[in-house]
């Protein structure tokens, strides 16, 4: 998607490690109306899907799932990050490994929101090695819930993570993928 | 907001310990075409006021807010909550102390997003004895950014943060106040 794309290469900051910084217009400060574009994007690369539920984790996935979802017609669950979960039973839950904070954290989602009935569409804000998205098909599978499609906004195409995914042959679908990025020039190459 | 109050009576679930369950709709469970009514209801109400920032607080505050900021056409800031900041001068932090999870923790915004020339709408789930709000006005305060109002979804009436902030003058609108609410009947009764 050029506007994405366009978008990184204007505010993007690449740093040391493989970090994108994109918080001045994805992930702290959000810019809806290039949120609302992203929706309508992925509204047409999914509409051959029957989806009735968009599934994200918070905190950076919320705002573009629930801007997006305004196009499915469809509400948003967000899995909730927590450490030590208290397993009562009412809960679905997933390990999660943070690229960025290097840690390992608990995803939950209510059992009351996620089951067999339901064909859900994945939205989050990045993609690298693909440990939040397994974590959430893992929710889904536990719900018997099922996986229409992934909708990402920035794919890290030189981490494993989306084309392990499409190996799979899941729909996965990411508006910008960055094949490479250099700390020292700032440079960003697209796929 | 009839449309708001019809919904939590609906699918609101009050708990003992005045915790009212709004997880269906709201804060786990999302419904973004009620976040769009909500959205279209605030700038209806906030129609005079020149505004140009949404400032909230993750993480369930951010979805409303996003789909509110549809129709400011502005961007909107988003709070995170945390534990031991690194003060190295690039953030605004405020302490907050929360009311469902009795701890107090940290919450920064980073000096890029929030400065003198802003002028800011908070926007949130709850309000209670208002903390949350109190700490983003705090880093208000800090950012030398104005105020311009505060739109609240559900306002626990019998607790003092609502009525606090009307006395100093903040222009608040809260689109349901619960005057009351029992937890043996389920009756809610609103402001």
């Amino acid at each position: 998607m050029k506007l994405l794309e366009d978008r990184i290469r204007k505010d993007g900051n690449v740093k040391e490690g493989n970090i994108l910084k994109v918080d001045a217009f994805l992930n702290h400060q959000m810019d809806v109306e290039l949120f609302h574009e992203m929706g309508e994007e992925w509204k047409r690369l999914f509409a051959d899907k029957k989806i009735n539920k968009i599934l994200t984790i918070e905190a950076s996935g919320i705002g573009i799932a629930c801007v997006a979802a305004e196009f499915f017609h469809v509400p948003v669950v967000f899995a909730k990050k927590t450490q030590g979960v208290n397993l009562d039973g009412e809960l679905l839950t997933a390990k999660v490994e943070s690229f960025t904070k290097k840690k390992v954290y608990d995803i939950v989602v209510s059992k009351k929101f996620l089951g067999p009935e339901d064909h859900v569409l994945i939205i989050d804000d990045f993609l690298a090695n693909g440990c939040a998205v397994n974590g959430l098909m893992e929710l889904l599978s536990q719900a018997g819930a099922t996986l229409e499609g992934v909708g990402i906004a920035i794919e890290k195409g030189f981490q494993a993570g989306g084309d392990a995914l499409r190996a799979k042959g899941i729909k996965l679908e990411s508006l910008a993928i960055v094949q490479s990025m250099d700390a020292a020039t700032g440079e960003i190459i697209f796929r």
